[in-house]
């Protein structure tokens, strides 16, 4: 009887020489990685984090938000000039970076650098008033992301992080982790980039508005219909390059808060559409991921543990960009290296437990 | 009225692009690093991991372990052909591997190999029936461990990590644990490579009958006493390492459950010999050191607890070698890097917080 490749993995593991389960959560993500590859011998390969930016409505209302909406359009800028810190890191771990103007409230065409234009609109409509975007938009949106991820893939990239900027952009994912759940959307709603006590009231009675403005409890299997009434250009492109990315079997690293809120995008739009077959060892999208970090931002772990799944770090970080992903991305090389370069027992002439 | 350097590093940290606090953990590494370096632009240069390896009398008993003696000396010679999870890793990040024989039960001198020879004896004698060592070998070996690190300060290392080799140095250091700590020797008892049920029993009796027996309640701040009755050779170096890495104001990364240990015996010796003005800026040792992860061995985390002390990394690990050291070498770097490389809001030209 021929083992299966889930427990060939298995055995090498258990053989190296370290005692059994040592390596504790490096082990379970070898695992992972040598399922999704097909192979005991995986490898990352161009590994990429790819940033999309947007900007949201409600950002000019000053409702949810501290930063001005402009400094998506500046961060934007700052990624092209090197000096943001997903710049640092991915520097720092050789990660191509991407950016993404997914829907940003500037015209870049004068900046001559190598954004990815992939400009839905100018920015969404505040959905306080309006939804956000069109149904048409938000297909749109996740077809770019799909094409964009598709190419990657097509360069040689095997191993990919999404991230995101958006001022505002949490109010969205709160939003949706709330139209996902069920829960309350007080749950998910924190102080984003730096809400003092008043102003976390003001945007959790704003956001509950807005819940029942747009009835979005009755949206948890229509997530398009969903995106079109309160999400992001970059949340809706981020949706469609989680989808490709698990079709083309890529290493997939979650980021935080914003990016969690559009994987449950993705894998409603995975479930709806009974993608299953496409990789068919896998029940859901999420079982397909790699976890990067739990994010500061109040209700990343509530949503994480509803999901089941428990990331690879924990640094109270709360930035965005994709930083936690390329954080993370030295473990998961870590994961994969120790499984193709350690020793075994036999091979080193060491003794195994008697 | 000129800025503290605590101050200064301060400002630059809130004045990078990303919200306050928004890098989480890895500000709070940063400004460890600047104080350590007394700087506000601190790097890292020639990271090494230094591996202390010895034997201990009580594993041929069999009763506190499950892997042989010999292991110890099987897997110096896996590290020194690269076969371990620590050259694996240390090679992913570049760091420099040192192996130190402290007190192996085999003679290397036929292997022609760059092992570091500084062994004190052919392992600590069984400290069931006696004290593990003399107190001259104890000072010894705290001696050894300095000169060591010295010689590896002196070659242009300012960040190292410990780790360790030894079958049945966890027992060792549960015993430290509880001496120093005076809660029971059970507190921090563990599986150590993977005991049973019936098996971890049969070591908690033993410990607390050694504990018993040598009377290590009273030993609290004699640490060379408690070396010299229930420590091992391998524990003994790293004290004195420990001691010397801070004295030389190097960066230091504590890895796990017995390096761990072995610190304490250094803060010991530290606080007793009143060596606080060495490093003026530290109240202890302890505030001095990076921890790197949170081992899975139990008793670790209510060691690291009762130190108030949370490492980076929490990914189920007990492997020891320094193996937490190395891979959470990427992370002090991130929080190095971010601190030299980002823009600040007004570089960058990127609105602040209004």
């Amino acid at each position: 009887m021929s083992l299966t490749l889930q427990q060939q993995l298995q055995h090498i593991i258990d053989h190296k020489t370290k005692p059994l389960g040592a390596l504790g959560r490096l082990e379970e993500v070898a695992m992972q990685i040598g399922l999704i590859q097909q192979t005991t011998k995986p490898v990352i390969q161009h590994p990429h984090i790819i940033v999309f930016a947007g900007d949201h409505g409600i950002a000019t209302t000053g409702l949810v938000n501290t930063f001005p909406q402009e400094v998506t359009a500046q961060m934007v800028l700052n990624f092209m000039h090197g000096g943001a810190a997903i710049n640092v890191f991915c520097r720092q771990h050789k990660l191509t970076l991407k950016v993404v103007d997914a829907g940003v409230n500037f015209d870049f065409s004068s900046n001559p650098v190598d954004l990815i234009s992939a400009k839905i609109g100018y920015g969404t409509k505040n959905y306080l008033n309006e939804p956000a975007m069109s149904v048409a938009q938000a297909q749109q949106a996740i077809d770019k992301g799909k094409a964009i991820v598709a190419e990657t893939a097509a360069s040689g990239c095997n191993c990919i992080g999404l991230g995101e900027m958006g001022i505002s952009n949490t109010s969205s994912a709160a939003l949706i982790m709330s139209a996902m759940t069920g829960l309350p959307v007080v749950t998910f709603t924190g102080r984003g980039t730096g809400l003092n006590n008043d102003q976390l009231q003001t945007k959790i009675d704003t956001l509950h508005q807005v819940y029942e403005k747009h009835a979005l409890s009755e949206l948890k299997e229509k997530p398009i219909e969903l995106l079109a009434r309160i999400g992001g250009f970059e949340i809706a492109m981020m949706a469609g390059a989680y989808l490709e990315a698990v079709k083309q079997k890529m290493v997939v690293i979650v980021d935080g808060f914003i990016t969690t809120a559009a994987l449950l995008i993705a894998n409603a739009i995975f479930m709806a559409e009974k993608q299953k077959s496409l990789v068919s060892d896998w029940k859901t999208l999420i079982d397909h991921c790699i976890f990067a970090h739990t994010s500061h931002e109040a209700g990343h772990e509530k949503i994480l543990g509803r999901l089941g799944v428990r990331p690879l770090l924990n640094l109270s970080m709360r930035l965005g960009e994709g930083t936690g992903a390329a954080l993370a991305m030295p473990l998961i090389q870590s994961a994969v290296t120790f499984l193709n370069e350690m020793a075994s027992f036999e091979s080193a002439g060491v003794s195994n437990k008697e």
